[in-house]
C-alpha cells in the first residue's frame, strides 16, 4: 500500500526552495570546454557543484530541509548519517541556521570529509560500519534529544533542495537560448536526480535525464528497467564511495521512474580517468562520485555527437591519495 | 629618448580586443567563497583564468596579436619563447587561426606544459637553460621563415588581449551592482597586470590594482617605487616560475607607472599555501604564479576588512609533484 502522507515534490517546490536557499548556497556557473566538445563532438556544459559551499550539492538541500522546522523542531536539532557530502552539507546548514547538528560518521569516512563536517561545528559520532548498528545510534539520539532526522535523499524537502541544482542549470540555459538534449547526473540514492529531472521537465520536456552510476551499484538503471527499487548486492567497494546507496530512495523513485531515460554505468577505472580529465584539462577538482556523470559522457565516446549535453561535476571532496590514484 | 614608434594600448584597444576574442577564449565565472570571506573580511571576488582555453589567461593576449597580424605575416608563422603557459596560448592560438608556430621551450619547463603546447600542433624546439643562447636561436629562426615574434607581454596586442580578462571582471561587478576597492594581480612581465588596470581606470577609477611578486622576484613593486624598470638579481629560484621575468616589460611598466597602486609580495611557501587552499577550499586546480594574488591577499589577513576586492587566479598548469608538495 503506498504511503499517502509522503508529499511528492513538484516544480513550485523547487521555485520555493530557491527562494530559501537565495543568498546562501553558491549559484554556480555553467562552465565550457573546448577539448571535451572535440572529444564528444557535442556541445558540453558542465554544472560544477563541486565549486557549492561543502563542496557538493548537498548543501542546498539540507538548507532547504532544516528552514522547513518549525521553531520548536529547530530547537532539538538535527541529525544525520552520511559518510561525508551530506554530513557536511548538514553541518554548515544547521550552523547558518543556528540549530544544532548532530551526525553520525563512519569511522572510515575519508579524512577531508570529517574535518570539514567538525569544522561546521557539528558533534560528530563515529561508528564501525561492521561492528555498530547506525539505526540503533541514530534512533537511541533521536529519542533522547527530540532532533530531526535529515535523510541524504529520501525526503521531499531535500529533493526539492537539490532540484536548485537544476532550476538554475535550466534558467541559464534558456538564457543563453539553448535546448539541452542529454542531462547526465550522478546518482546515488537519487534526490538529486529527481530534483533536477523535475526543473527539466518544467523547462525542456524533451530533454533526456540520465542517472549515472558506477558499475555494480547501478540499482538505479536496473529499478528503472523493472519499474521497482531494486538493490545492489554489496554496499561498498567502489572508489565512488560518495554515490554508493543500498536502492533507490522511494520518493526520488517515484518521480524518477516517471522521468528519467537509459540509465549509464561506468567503471571504476573510468571514474578515475574522469577525475584525472577534470583535473588536467578542466582544473578542476572532482572526487570520483562527483565525477560520475563526466565519466559516463567520456565512456560514450561520439554517441551524442551533435547534442547539446549538460553534465553535472556534484562534488570536489577527494582525498589527496585518491587524487594521486587518478594522475597515475 | 623615448620611443614613439610604440603604440601604449588604450581601453579602446582592450574592447576591439575583446570582439576578436569573442566565441574563442572562455568568459570566465566571477566565484566566490564564503570561506575566503570570513578568512579575510572582506568581500572576494575570484577570477578563474585557469579555467580558460590552455589552463590561463595568456591565450587571450596570444590570439589578439595573431589576429592583428596581416595575411602575408600569417603566412609567415609565429615564433615565441616560453617555459610554458604563453607557449600554450600561442600555440591553441595560432593552431585555431592556422598559423605556423614555433616555440622555443627550456628543456626543463614543467612537463604538462611542454605536453600541452605539443599537442597544439606547435613545433617545439627545446634549449638548454645554462648552455644554449635562446635569442640566438630565435633570430635565426625568425631570419630562416620570417616568422613574427609575439613577445609575451613586451607587446600592445598582447597586453590589449590580457585586458579583456579585466574587461570581464569590469562588467561582471558593474551588472551585479559592485565597485571592487582593490583588484590582485599575479604579475611578471605585466601584461595582465597592464590590460586589467586600463580596464579597471575606465570602469572604477578609484579602485586600486596591485602586482603581486614572489618575495626575491618583486621587480614589479620596487620599480613602482623608483619609477624605473628595476631588474631582479636571479632569474630562477622560485616554486612561482610562470611570473620569474628580469625586469617589467618596457610598455606594460608605461601604463602600470601611472595607474598601480603599491606592490605586494609573498614567499614561496605562501604560494603553495594558496594552491592548498584553492584545492581544497576553492576545489580549484591552481599553480602556484597563477596563485600569487591569492597568497599575497591571504598574507594580508584581514588589512582588506570591509573592502571588495577582487582576485585573479591566472593559471592552472600545476605537475602533480608540485601540487603534492603544496598539499603536504
Amino acid at each position: 500500500m503506498e504511503d499517502k502522507s509522503v508529499h511528492l515534490p513538484t516544480y513550485s517546490d523547487i521555485a520555493q526552495a530557491a527562494m530559501r536557499i537565495k543568498g546562501q548556497a553558491i549559484i554556480t556557473p555553467l562552465l565550457r570546454s573546448d577539448l571535451l566538445d572535440e572529444i564528444t563532438g557535442a556541445k558540453v556544459f558542465l554544472k560544477p557543484e563541486n565549486l557549492q559551499l561543502t563542496g557538493s550539492f548537498k548543501f542546498r538541500g539540507a538548507f532547504n530541509a532544516i528552514t522547513n522546522l518549525d521553531a520548536g523542531e529547530r530547537k532539538k536539532g538535527v541529525l544525520t548519517i552520511s559518510s561525508g557530502n551530506h554530513a557536511q552539507g548538514v553541518a554548515e546548514a544547521a550552523r547558518r541556521l543556528d540549530v544544532d547538528a548532530t551526525i553520525l560518521m563512519p569511522a572510515d569516512a575519508p579524512r577531508i570529509k570529517l574535518e570539514r563536517t567538525k569544522r561546521s561545528g557539528a558533534k560528530v559520532i563515529l561508528f564501525d560500519r561492521e561492528q555498530d548498528d547506525r539505526d540503533t545510534i541514530s534512533a537511541r539520539i533521536a529519542e533522547e534529544t527530540g532532533a530531526t532526522f535529515i535523510h541524504p535523499y529520501d525526503n521531499p524537502h531535500v529533493i526539492a533542495g537539490q532540484g536548485t541544482c537544476g532550476l538554475e542549470i535550466c534558467i541559464e540555459m534558456q538564457k543563453r537560448g539553448l535546448v539541452p538534449d542529454h542531462i547526465l547526473v550522478c546518482t546515488g540514492g537519487g534526490g538529486l536526480t529527481a530534483g533536477i529531472a523535475l526543473a527539466a521537465k518544467h523547462y525542456f520536456s524533451a530533454a533526456s535525464v540520465h542517472s549515472c552510476e558506477p558499475a555494480g551499484f547501478d540499482d538505479y538503471r536496473r529499478s528503472l528497467i523493472s519499474g521497482k527499487c531494486e538493490r545492489n548486492e554489496t554496499l561498498g567497494g567502489s572508489v565512488c564511495e560518495a554515490i554508493l546507496t543500498p536502492s533507490p530512495g522511494k520518493i526520488g523513485f517515484a518521480i524518477n521512474k516517471e522521468l528519467l531515460g537509459e540509465g549509464f554505468v561506468f567503471s571504476d577505472e573510468e571514474a578515475l580517468d574522469a577525475v584525472a580529465f577534470a583535473f588536467n584539462e578542466l582544473k578542476l577538482v572532482v572526487e570520483p562520485g562527483g565525477a560520475a556523470a563526466l565519466a559516463a559522457l567520456l565512456q560514450k565516446g561520439k554517441k551524442f555527437a551533435d547534442k547539446t549535453i549538460v553534465v553535472t561535476l556534484s562534488g570536489g571532496n577527494i582525498d589527496p591519495d585518491v587524487l594521486a590514484r587518478a594522475l597515475l
